[in-house]
């Protein structure tokens, strides 16, 4: 048996969430479960339907984007996977998915406004949104450079990935990450539940205010932080 | 066996309500049914997914908001519900959701218009919208000042919490209550329905009129009041 | 057994319709299946939650909205029916649903334009909305007065409600009927579809022209009259 | 055995696919499937409703619409699908449907804006709206002239079939293609994809930019080309 076998589980069911979420039409999304101590992770094939989808397909590659063991082809996205973990020691689990509402606005090419607690619930800040990328980096080596067009926007805009968990790429779609491939993938669940909610809030009043940094604080001390009430 | 089986058993069928009816994403609303002779009620533990619950682990907590039985920590939201309980003594079923168009509209700060007799049906009146909490009472004891934040509402704004079972607390999202925890299910049902017919008849046409008083006073006679006629 | 035994199964069979066609919420929605011969129709009894239905609770009622066989209560709407059973002899099924799109419209107080061939494949005009019931029709009898706003309405417009299945009643819902409740059925489900596009179509193009005569008359011609070439 | 029963199979299960994949409602839809060796396709019968479908019941047809093995009717829309097999030589697979967002496109008449990568994945303009067709086209042989309006938008537009696989008919809905019915399905769920999220960007922001032709080219040529990496 792999010694990889644990995150090619982990991968696998991790990725059979997306469709049951209604996250991905077809293939259109995936998700990443990573070793920190073997520095590889396993992610799922390119372009295989998530019904013929088994923990064995799962591609293992490490941290540079080299495929480690499998049959397969990994995902077109493997190598924004790659740098994200390289960079971000923080995190175990990445997602990509073309959910619906998160592209609307990642192709509207704008920040997600944070309107109320459900946002506030999980992060204190709008949904980053990165500017298309740059031409050069759109010839070169392009899914590695989206990793990096993530983690420059993070750095210039002084954000902490530990703390905003998820982002829109300009015209392209959201990718999210967490300290487990499941986190991650709840984040991708709520990241469109909260895209939704934002897009119908703007259409009731055209000039909804933001949420006010009390109730911001209030409610992610809920969830978070050493004082935390939620969950068990 | 508990002597709280009963409310335990009502609470735990109505939270199963909440995914049936697509009113809830994860562990993003919650249900109490309470037993006024026992002055306690029955309630949904923190953050624990809906295929997980049992009645067993239903929480038992009285109107001040302690936990009276059982093992796990009851909803972070769970001294709203105590307050309302205390103080509505008519009412024995409360629910909490962050359903997908009531929520927008409570993000937008505004009260749902009476658009038709969908709505008419079940109450005779906008359906209210709560300003967001003021600082100190954010500040404070959050979640039981949420509940204030309903009653003060009601008070100050002549509400029979009788006629009216529903509320969106702005920024925030829906509370809806009944003489049963099934009938507050029920009612944030329909407060969800006609959330979603009420953002499209605006959207339809952008200066559509409230339904007239004759109107209103008809359908809701048709349910309500000593000549009603709907159902059995 | 009843002599009735037909159209209860009818009705009952189209009445189990609706929720799987994603047209009611609870119990906010009706069908009744007549026979001409005997003069009655069966009709969902009122307030009966779909998953309780049978086809022997189902309520039998004569043209005048007398209940003639049954133990329930019959549909609160019954008398709407009645009305339209008694003064168009040439349709045997009816359906009231609140269904969400078509029900916006109707409280937007619009007619549905034509913008599609897949509107004119079912009608050649707009979908219309009766206006709002008057003050003294809805003190009065109501549900037998709406059951006059419709005919009146087909009447002042020289409308023709063998070749317009369906209405708006302004502030309130729809009605669809036919030669059988099946075909009445067909009308709602088509009808919300319909309502659905032409909202988004006003939202693509704010000034989007209705159909052009021609396309009306041949996609009409498909599917009836005496060319027709549409179905076995 | 039917000497074309392999396409009445792939015929069959290609159809199937639609009410599955939520883009037909009762029988508004048709797939066929082509042999171009036999110089047939088979076509979904008229107004037979998807559950009562098998692979016996398709049609078969030449690619100039004569009947030449079947006892149903077939598709209304089979000249359509005739005209577009004769002319284009490189497909074998034809989908229309009347589908939700992709209709109501088209009855704004509008060709779909390339807003993101979810679209240049797919191809690298816009989506393309024929307009409403000339009266003389629709008095004279209309779903014949259907197919000419479809060819003659491509030719004087300079469009290639085998580059864009989808159009829509202004007033009407869409047609879509492929090499294989499958993939002519497949072309058919993007598209609704793409015509869902399109309708949102333009929301969220009414000036949302199109997408820049260097993130075109790349995600085009990421799934297509010679230097492809989507998929197995």
């Amino acid at each position: 048996m792999s010694k990889y076998q644990h995150i090619k589980q982990t991968a696998y069911e991790a990725n059979m969430q997306l469709p049951k979420l209604g996250l991905v039409l077809f293939t259109f999304g995936n998700v990443s479960a990573a070793d920190r101590d073997l520095g590889v992770f396993a992610i799922k094939p390119s372009g295989i339907p998530y019904d013929e989808l088994t923990p064995e397909k799962m591609v293992i590659v490490d941290f540079d984007g080299n495929t480690i063991e499998g049959n397969l082809r990994p995902s077109s996205d493997t190598k924004t996977h790659a740098v994200l973990y390289k960079y971000w020691a923080g995190i175990n689990g990445i997602v990509h998915t073309h959910s619906t509402y998160a592209t609307a606005w990642a192709q509207a090419q704008r920040c997600i406004p944070i309107f109320g607690t459900t946002h506030a619930d999980h992060l204190t800040t709008d949904i980053p949104c990165a500017p298309p990328m740059e031409d050069n980096r759109i010839i070169g080596d392009y899914e590695y450079q989206t990793g990096f067009q993530i983690i420059d926007y993070f750095k210039d805009n002084n954000l902490d990935y530990k703390e905003i968990e998820m982002i829109l790429v300009g015209n392209h779609a959201p990718f999210t990450w967490g300290k487990t491939a499941e986190k991650a993938v709840y984040n991708s669940a709520v990241l469109e539940a909260v895209a939704h909610m934002a897009h119908l809030t703007e259409q009731i009043d055209n000039y909804a205010p933001r949420l006010k940094d009390s109730l911001i604080k209030k409610h992610y001390e809920r969830k978070h932080g050493p004082d935390s009430y939620y969950g068990q």
